[in-house]
């Protein structure tokens, strides 16, 4: 019996004429990537400096120009990381170091002491500001836990005195979403005097979901009402760092965005504690799915999961929105019917906007494959298996072929599971290129005839083996088709109808191969099926196709 | 270059006078599985019917009562499975199958078929409705695509005649987000007055989000505006079917219910195509941890995540909400700390409502262990070494001597990684449980006196080996572990004072052992450490606690 009873709802503000719900997101907020610290420390093997360094160079390399990089008062590891970061000049001139500390004396000396050298960097101070944590981890009131908050302010205020470069600070009422309303703005009003912010020394007022505790709109309450409620909004940079404990932090985050937030605090794939921080990579394709520019530079996705996966040593999930290896995946066949036919589309319209059913961005703007798009197993249809011949190998299958040949995959499917583009092509060879049963053609002239009568301005010499022995035709006829189904016909051997005749380019250039496709009835069963030929030259091209369809019409039997 | 410019937000309806913010999640929807037909569908490779079986069984067992179970008109295999659960009588009373139809005769005539036998079945019927489908897919008229949904209805309607049973009827206009909202109720109107649907016959309409096109405010706002205008609300039961592309798949259910959702289509951890269906039981552990009935039975979690991986075949991640490894877990120590404090608190309160910081719910309630809740590697502190020495070992360690013990610890694990429980253990063991130099003690005898000076009434024989000698000493005290000192001192051998003494039993019962912890300081060093002892016998247990802190005391130099 499931124990519900043990939990109830943490009441907070009730927001009335909220405005969140009628904004949109327009621009992009100021990132700040905290890989280095919240992700790093949820790692059951914390990474390496090496590492570190590695995932420092991708943060800078995508764009991040606010790092938090460690706790240096707390961990030797950070501070020589720290250290490292500043000697050996990795940090570039637009990129600005954030190092979070408690504000404590020995710890504040120490968080300076490993900035020295840099030009500017955000000292990020927190303490735990709810109910539940003032109760029981701290046991103290509220005019304590601000005094707290306060005197921390003070003391980096005192300290950024002396130092040799900009400090700006932030400051973060951990804990947030537990906290009432009103108590987390008079702690972040306090120290925002305390520090003397203002509209030209603005401070990082940083509102945590340090644990998600509701449904994402409530969260956007909380921050449109800290905004709304700020004596002076101008002077602060309101800051979001979700979690993502209910499986909603992209969405805390996108609602928060509306409802007022500057910024976000958040991870690469959404390492860190627990469910962990939001999916900043999430957000910002999300945002460049709508046409904002997400300013990061993310158009490379499987280089950002290659450092990732090596420093973090977590895989990324394979639905994980945009990166995970299935998301631009269809099996379904009416998925892959719209797939295709969107893609058509796409590319006839040339108005470059993407429109394209289950696919709200074009993969290859982040740098991800078109071939991985369509794959084939039993619950794959037509579309899909016409996509993979054309995507993967150049054949636009005749519309009604792609039935044909998809029924032969989909039985192949159901017995063997996924099939490859490369069984995929394989089972084409063997059904329609290769088959030389039970007529094999050995040679075919064609002499273009000056006749005066049209129909017959094409003279067809076949040699062809049928049930091993050798048969020499000839045929009269409007074109290479005609003559030689006349040629056959004429000889008895067959009897039937062509109902369809399409062929197109391969490839492009003079190597260019063609590849034919003929549609064609047996007049006495009225069995119908394609035949299929590749040839550079046309004319042959299309001779094979009907040798291919013959036999697989003849070869039935 | 980030190529955003080739995106644009897909305008929907602006809701005045918005309801769905000021709502509260209070009891469950109905749930709708579809793994055996969403998520089947987007597996690369799809369920064998035996692994359909056993999801089956287990999300009966789970409590759905609304079961989807294929699309048995199109494939064979799943045409075989859904008669497999019919014929072996595998459908319990109260549940209900549900099965996907295209809405053409020849494919509603074997639905009908693959039903026989139920008392009540769910037919499902859909077709897409989007802007973009009409265009690029189907290059139909809003008329002609309203035909298909209505001409469906009617077939449905007529073959359900014949049933010898109760149909209920599920419409979807699929592709709903990307549908004029005026437009997607046109239809789904037309569809329910040709189903004559009222009050006492109601009819299921499915809003999917196919494909996820916004941020989860604007579905809400969908749904609430569907809900407003349907014309007769009681006839219609609203059901949402999001998935997860922008990764808010969850918010997208969560607000939709608060917009006036009555049932939820979803799958277990999410799996589905590309990525994702929302993952009900994500959905429904966020209404239990807000001490809601979810109405499923997800008491343990193990055993879901156990079926699913073995049928599905992809691994659940671990920062999964609720499910993933790692999602209990506390690595960095001021986590840990408030967790230790948090859960000692709860048990004192004895309210039995949960609340303890970084643990959204209780694991047990899950069926998860406490153990993995905090893992100690080099980001660990006092509190996780303490609440593994707790919860794992029974040792609660004094305050100062967490501090002292947890440096040890991490010096270790910053040279090797996560420590787990054992090793941390066996530490302990050997910093303080087996420390035999320079201090040996061969033996102690106790003996009580009668003596009026209070002060003095325990006397202490003790032989101890001293660097390879042996000395027997005798003393006098208030008490065994006042007199072995005394004794100890006199003999000049050493020079120190006792600051602090605790003892507590490590377990309970007559054959339970005792811990002893004594925190030492040499006078002429002003070294300080903690010595601890462990015996069935408390004064024994003392007098080893002596000898531990001595020899870390003495063994230093």
């Amino acid at each position: 019996m499931l124990n519900y009873k043990k939990y109830k709802r943490f009441e907070t503000v009730k927001l009335e004429n909220r405005k969140w719900p009628n904004n949109e997101i327009k621009k992009s907020p100021i990132w700040c990537s905290v890989d280095l610290r919240d992700g790093n420390q949820a790692l059951i093997n914390p990474m390496t400096v090496d590492e570190k360094l590695e995932m420092f160079k991708l943060l800078v390399k995508l764009g991040f120009k606010e790092i938090e990089v460690g706790f240096p008062s707390a961990s030797q590891i950070e501070y020589d990381f720290l250290r490292r970061l500043i000697d050996e000049n990795h940090v570039p001139d637009d990129v600005v170091l954030q190092v979070l500390t408690q504000a404590r004396p020995h710890l504040i000396t120490k968080t300076f002491e490993s900035l020295k050298g840099l030009k500017k960097a955000i000292v990020h101070i927190y303490n735990s500001t709810s109910v539940l944590q003032r109760d029981v981890v701290f046991n103290m009131s509220k005019e304590e836990i601000k005094k707290i908050a306060v005197e921390g302010t003070e003391l980096v205020k005192e300290y950024s005195k002396n130092f040799d470069g900009e400090i700006l600070l932030e400051y973060s009422p951990e804990s947030f979403t537990g906290t009432e309303v009103e108590y987390a703005l008079e702690i972040c009003e306090a120290v925002a005097d305390v520090w003397e912010a203002s509209k030209d020394k603005k401070i990082i007022i940083n509102l945590p979901s340090t644990v998600q505790m509701d449904t994402p709109n409530i969260f956007a309450d909380q921050i449109e009402w800290m905004c709304r409620n700020f004596k002076d909004r101008e002077r602060i940079i309101v800051s979001v760092h979700p979690h993502n404990d209910r499986g909603t932090g992209v969405a805390d985050a996108e609602l928060a965005l509306l409802a007022g937030a500057d910024r976000v605090e958040g991870t690469l794939f959404g390492n860190g504690e627990r469910t962990g921080n939001v999916d900043i990579l999430n957000i910002a394709y999300n945002m460049f799915s709508h046409g904002v520019n997400p300013n990061l530079n993310i158009e490379n996705v499987n280089e950002i999961i290659d450092v990732c996966e090596r420093c973090v040593k977590i895989p990324v999930h394979v639905r994980h929105p945009y990166a995970g290896k299935l998301v631009f995946t269809a099996f379904s066949g009416s998925h892959q019917d719209a797939i295709n036919k969107g893609m058509d589309k796409y590319k006839e319209r040339e108005n470059n906007i993407w429109e394209v059913p289950y696919l709200p961005v074009d993969p290859s703007d982040l740098g991800r494959e078109y071939e991985a798009l369509v794959r084939i197993n039993s619950q794959s249809g037509k579309g899909g298996v016409a996509f993979v011949m054309d995507h993967c190998f150049g054949f636009k299958l005749p519309k009604m072929m792609q039935k044909e040949f998809s029924d032969i995959i989909q039985k192949l499917s159901e017995e063997k599971g996924e099939i490859a583009p490369d069984e995929i092509m394989e089972q084409f060879t063997k059904e329609y290129l290769d088959i030389e049963k039970p007529f094999k053609l050995v040679s075919c002239i064609i002499t273009d005839i000056d006749a005066e009568d049209s129909k017959e301005n094409t003279k067809v010499d076949v040699l062809l083996i049928y049930k091993g022995d050798e048969f020499k035709l000839q045929g009269f006829g409007n074109g290479p088709i005609d003559s030689l189904k006349r040629a056959l016909v004429s000889s008895k051997l067959i009897d039937t109808r062509i109902i369809d005749y399409k062929e197109h380019a391969l490839s492009t250039g003079s190597e260019a191969k063609a590849a034919a496709y003929v549609y064609m009835e047996r007049n006495d069963t009225h069995e119908k099926t394609f035949g299929v030929g590749v040839n550079s030259n046309i004319t042959r091209a299309s001779i094979k196709s009907i040798f291919s369809a013959l036999n697989r019409l003849y070869s039935k039997k």
